[in-house]
């Protein structure tokens, strides 16, 4: 009988627990940062990095350091150095990792591959669905009116902007899908949502009840927010640094802007750690083969 | 020119501020028990009982009476007394309230006409949306997975059970209808969803992440809450006085259970005062034809 | 071990066929009126109907007889009376048909129960599936346009055409659904179409590509055609004596006008005869608690 | 003022009357090929190739030539060929032609500038509803099941199987999508279907009551084939040279197998028409920028 792969797996968030559970069907898992109470399941073993047999391969949190350091181990009383980690690794194991920002270079220099999965395209695909919901959330929490008959726009159509707008849709919102490509337009009507050009932006904006951005670069400028009703929510899910709003002027025009970030691990913390651990265990797979 | 019809507006929760805006866009309306500012629309005459003139409608809230006494007006300062409103009311005044309670024979004796608008068909289809959106909003919020892709129950097929089940399929939950009735499970069926009767539920329930309740009698009782998962979320919308669930049970087992009453005024106050609006303009012009 | 109930099947077009099928998964199947070629699952015994051993329900076409005497029997070369079923009966036996247009009397004064599954509410709405799926064949095929995009009327709001409102605008077609009643309309609003009132058709026919009509009353009147586009399709599901539509009024318009009956058995006789049978066995099954 | 730009639309099958018709609405357009049957809107000019004025733009049809020599007219009684349309263009004007298998030659060399509208990605994108809604067609007309309901099998996840899938669960048919990247999968999970790796086809091929094939080379091979059911349909989308489907081992096993290509031209003619002439409006609009 082959013997499991020992897969270790250090510090993380909230959804790093449903990921050691996840792991732990497959592998003989080893968690650091984490104590019985976090992770109830008796399958995953959790021990000190210093008491890490070798392992196969390591997985490491979103992002993988705060500090360049330690690991981003939020859970953890004791900080756990990534350099702590390298002498519990098989010669040939592998690092899984979510944004390096630079700590890939320790690893690597100790001979180690590094591969990080927020990079991964099924990765973004499938965290799509977590970040829509978290934004209909916000949008059933905060607007004074049904999703159901209420304006709204989606600005981009990438994973997240097409799957929301697909579920406003699905919920009876009269969507207008923003976009720069002529391709986007066409599959944004292809799942029933009017759609235009971002020159067209000025025009449409007046009507909006929400405006949901999924663009990483200010498109909602201080002459777009002008245009923009009293009582119109803005919620951008646009990333570090920038978003996709001007915030300060929308501060000024008292607008009710939320900028929300990180919603996977927020709004669904065990989706969004069961898709980390599926994703490793498909890349870890064809590794093998 | 015909003068406009008189309405006055008395009492009621966030959904009559809205209300009071669409009626105003038709009638002379009049508002008692409100301020300015929470009825910042000039075209609504805010005033004292005392001052208003003789009208052709009054609308009462949901229910139009706490007391039996003074007209449920949550955000006035002062009593309205019900009797008080009786002299402002032309010979041929109609009244519409939400639940009289016993209260619709002050006017009735007074010789006018009341009608219920929570009795009325339309009102309820209506209803359904936000009712079903503010269950949602619950799930969306406690569930730590992501809908898409969740086992979810939806017991009893009338319009909230529908319209619930429906935009739960839509975002890719995995639903079940559990219902009476062969014509509510073949129609389940059509919108996507799985469907057996009520005495298959002992066996379905175990494998459910969440159930939501739209029957009006205690169908969740001891021996099916025993089966169910210790983190499956249970979100009751059915009516007082007993709900669907046997709460006590519920809390004996640790089982996280959220008994939903009042979604519409609670999660979409404007959507829920316009249907309500809606309802009496329409019942008011097919009075008039 | 109990035995099997014996179940006769008489006469009946291609449904009956699968409706056959089905019912030998569940009794002693005797079939009259078909051949082994017609029928060749081996577990539905073919016989005549003097050689038909006593049976426990008998199962008879839609309609039950085209002329009074014998039954419906499109596959068969011989004649088969409907008085000739009634010796092959046991005293407590039930007799299943569709439409018995009087026919029902010779079993009744026998002594026996007569039970009319098309008048069962379940049939109609698992019906509804098949032939709303006809119409929409007949929408694909005709229309020189994509239905993703065109204009299609929806006049009545029943079962059929509440199923054909929603996959029509599933399939992203601008879909309008005309009512009578104002719930109807809230319910067409909350999948997607656009819903008005009779008295409004008038207004609105001139921009559709297409009308698909299930009420069975002349609303299609000849003010109205007058007032339809040339290249419009109609297609009308209300079933005789009238349809409904002014047929000869639509011809003299060169109106693309097609009556479209019986389209379950003529587009799913397979899914027909398997809703008839799982009806039939669902009241069996009733009947013997 | 300015004066329209003059463009030639030359030969084509039934896309290019609706095609020539969108077109002069924007320009002053010429046909050859046509008769004023087929093209009755008089805002196109019809004329003989020797008398169109010097034009800005020539559009030609798909493919552009059958033989290499003359332009694909089928509705013309004389051949037109190529190179009498030359001498009819302005020095700077622009051919657009879908498929020009090497007539693009002839006016490169002439200085001109050709444009292969099929290449255009909004093209594809856009003809996949009308290439979608013929596999339906099918599907509708030959399957004696209802499409609700039934098993289909969806193989190619691009354009046209996204779109296909789409609309075949929204007929709440039971689909799974083949297709061989993750992120695929992904995708096609998120509009509610199953999805499978190719490698996962033979196990899943059994269960099949209709297959449609994108994928444009031989995925259903003998193999493959011999373990479909016998009365399983097979619609293949794939284009020429092979298709998708070992098509004479399908023969010898008796499949019922349907070659659908050009299916766009076929069932919606109008629609397809107005894309051509919709991409190419847009592509001339951005070349004038």
């Amino acid at each position: 009988m082959k013997s499991k792969l020992k897969l270790l797996i250090a510090g993380g968030d909230k959804r790093f627990i449903s990921s050691a559970e996840k792991f732990s069907q497959y592998y003989e898992t080893y968690a650091v940062g984490f104590t019985r109470e976090q992770i109830p399941d008796e399958h995953v073993i959790l021990c000190d990095v210093e008491n890490v047999p070798a392992c196969d391969a390591v997985v490491l949190p979103v992002p993988v350091s705060v500090d360049g350091v330690n690991v981003n181990a939020p859970f953890s009383e004791k900080n756990i150095p990534l350099s702590l980690i390298v002498p519990h690794m098989k010669h040939d194991a592998i690092v899984y990792g979510g944004k390096f920002n630079g700590t890939e270079s320790l690893f690597q220099n100790a001979g180690f591959v590094t591969c990080d999965y927020v990079k991964n395209e099924e990765f973004s695909v499938r965290n799509a669905v977590p970040s829509a919901e978290g934004a209909l959330q916000i949008l059933l929490e905060e607007l004074p009116v049904t999703v159901a008959g209420s304006r709204i726009l989606v600005l981009g159509f990438g994973r997240i902007g097409s799957y929301l707008a697909k579920i406003l849709h699905a919920l009876g919102a009269d969507v207008t899908v923003v976009a720069r490509k002529p391709e986007a337009l066409a599959k944004a009507q292809q799942i029933g949502c009017h759609a235009v050009y971002f020159d067209e932006l000025p025009e449409i904006v007046r009507d909006a009840d929400a405006i949901c951005n999924t663009v990483p670069v200010v498109v909602l400028n201080g002459g777009i927010l002008e245009k923009v009703r009293k009582n119109c929510l803005i919620v951008d899910l646009a990333s570090r640094p920038t978003g996709g709003t001007d915030f300060s002027k929308a501060r000024e025009l008292q607008l009710k802007t939320i900028w929300a970030l990180g919603l996977p691990a927020k709004v669904a913390p065990v989706t969004a750690g069961e898709i980390i651990a599926q994703i490793i265990i498909t890349m870890q797979k064809e590794r093998r083969e």
